[in-house]
């Protein structure tokens, strides 16, 4: 019970159980207890990058019955910024969002969004991508700033290879990645311990404000990195798994590799990872590749998918996504997808929809992402009750008859 | 009982009563009767131009409370098109919306939209704003477009003065405007009669699809004008009622006219119209304004001033409009208006509206446009309690004080 030691020794209760667990694969049905609720695995976390899930209201984003989202920790940083969200009383009371939050540390943002960017040990100095302005993230500062905010889940800072990418810097940025880990490991015990709590780290970009405490209940997720070599994505995943802590994520992946090799780089990065704590697969959220993971252990996923093709007109359904702004659509009576109970299928019709999208009216937009978010509870859901049910692999099937068969018939 | 005679001869109930009337002024209570509900006036009427409150969903419109809404035959004839409409079972059943809608005829937006037009006795040709092909609205396909839309209330094509305009143009106008009244009159009454309502009238634009008959409960208004001149307007009214409408509207203010002159011109236009039928101000929204003729006895607004507004970030409050983008904005933790109970005020601060719109965020637009068509809701029912109880002109006094003085202290 080595793992309960740690757990121990780190004063953290473990956050995670495994509710029932496939038989023919790896997939595990799972709760995550966090500070804002409790969260069933596999779970879809919707993405509320500048705190808001673009076009939606919390009121929505609830009633769809979502228990945690995703927001950026490089977005807010910026804007509206830390001190302010921190004097709003963190970010839930911000943005009004009373469920779980998990925040990404900002590495991927400032590797894809930031052209001026300078990696050094200490941390990133990069050009702001609203402003210009030039500032730094260090471990110390990204693991504080998620606290300060009071996310019920951080991310540690990361160094995102691109694609391609070598063996020996898919090794480099690895091992600097595990090293920014311990940092932000250590940052964040000491703020907690409240030995350092209340000065600043990081070349004072962040000064904690002596009056406001940081959150004592945020859990720090570190990133499992490795490029596309299975060996590094194994060793990368050891290594972090002997720094302990509550919850792990994998990341680098849908950065523009081939999709042939989701499945092989989870499987060498989930192997090494233990069964007792949950697993989490950034940034992917296609419905075919949620599958792979989940077959593989992965219990958590975030995507921009569902909300950035539902504003783009792009509508999910069971028999693959669909274009409501071609002409087909057009004089279409019905619901986007009859089997959906979601607010735009109980009400809206294609045809009305495919007239919003070509008026370009902002209403479109909002129908679109709602029911795509709807689309992934219902597909979720569906994952879950395979696994309690023990045939996810014959759902999976399935799915994948339907969805891409259909989609490839359309295209 | 001159007009309830007329009534008969013309086959139609009158379709609106006054409940109470105010003693101070010619302020009045009253109820329209229409095909999809009761509407409760003085009444404000949201725009939903393309057949979208412009951010809003029809739940939100309708839990709002508004009872009808106001939509634009010229945007909807180019885009979806009548035909589309009329084939998804009109213009209620498109929009899934089953309360009433107002449709303006085109005149107002053919004048202010369409840089190449051409004004003939026989209707107006101009270029599409969408694709720039060329159409020709006219007194009878206006007419027609609108029942096979299935509106409750339509509006006859008018020629609509700019400002300024000499008297005698205005004189040409309103002369045209009359005979064009005469002829959408006409044509309802046709089509109506189902003597000729199957064939198409205007230039071939419009052809009525065999299979789908026009509603028949639409009800057509006529629009008075005159220009900036008090003897125009009253001739114009007066010429108007001889033609006998179930209502009546007042348009061709809110063009660009000093502000002072608002009142006169209601009243030149009000005066002549029958005390029994309802009146109908055009594309006025301004709370002040509002008052102005709600005091000389107009029961019906249109504006796009909440929504239009809503997206510029600006607030309407009773302490006058207020703007979230401003430094001040950025850190107040408190709701937009502390008196409002809209879902905006009741969940979101002005920081967080603050930093949607800072950060580009379509939720900002929506929360405001909703908090704005909140405030007219709230306003109005303030206007309706004022006159059952007789106290209109004191309301009027103690609102402007507040709205306008704190709007100038802040400015």
């Amino acid at each position: 019970m080595l793992s309960n030691q740690k757990s121990t020794i780190n004063h953290q209760k473990s956050i995670y159980s495994v509710l029932s667990k496939d038989n023919g694969s790896c997939a595990r049905r799972g709760e995550l207890r966090l500070a804002h609720g409790t969260v069933q695995t596999p779970v879809f976390m919707p993405v509320g990058t500048q705190a808001t899930v673009k076009t939606l209201s919390c009121e929505e984003v609830e009633s769809l019955g979502y228990e945690i989202i995703l927001a950026n920790t490089y977005h807010l940083f910026l804007r509206p910024g830390i001190d302010l969200l921190e004097a709003a009383g963190g970010l839930h009371r911000f943005m009004s969002w009373n469920r779980c939050i998990l925040t990404d540390s900002g590495g991927y943002q400032v590797f894809s969004l930031s052209n001026r960017r300078q990696v050094k040990e200490e941390g990133v100095t990069f050009a702001s991508h609203v402003d210009g302005t030039r500032h730094l993230l260090t471990p110390e500062n990204v693991a504080a700033s998620q606290m300060r905010m009071g996310v019920d889940i951080a991310m540690c800072l990361d160094e995102c290879p691109p694609y391609p990418v070598s063996e020996a810097m898919a090794r480099d940025m690895m091992d600097r990645t595990l090293r920014w880990a311990k940092r932000c490991q250590a940052e964040m015990g000491r703020l907690r311990d409240g030995e350092k709590g209340r000065r600043g780290e990081g070349g004072g970009v962040v000064s904690l404000s002596p009056s406001l405490p940081v959150s004592l209940s945020t859990r720090l997720f570190p990133i499992v990195q490795g490029g596309t070599y299975p060996a590094l994505r194994k060793e990368s995943a050891q290594r972090t798994v002997e720094m302990d802590f509550p919850g792990y994520a994998v990341g680098g992946l849908s950065v523009g590799e081939p999709r042939e090799i989701l499945g092989e780089m989870v499987e060498a990065s989930v192997s090494a990872l233990p069964f007792e704590k949950p697993r989490y697969l950034m940034g992917v959220g296609k419905p075919q590749d949620i599958l792979e993971a989940v077959e593989r252990g992965v219990d958590m996923f975030d995507c921009v998918l569902p909300t950035r093709n539902g504003r783009n007109g792009q509508a999910l359904t069971w028999d693959g996504p669909r274009n409501i702004r071609n002409n087909q659509s057009r004089q279409e009576d019905g619901p986007l997808d009859s089997a959906c109970s979601c607010s735009t299928c109980q009400r809206y019709s294609v045809q009305y929809l495919s007239h919003l999208f070509r008026a370009g009216e902002f209403l479109g937009l909002r129908l679109v992402s709602l029911h795509n978010l709807a689309f992934m509870v219902d597909f979720i859901n569906q994952i879950r009750k395979s696994i309690e049910e023990s045939r996810f692999v014959e759902f999976k099937k399935r799915f994948l008859e339907r969805y891409i068969d259909s989609k490839e018939q359309r295209a």
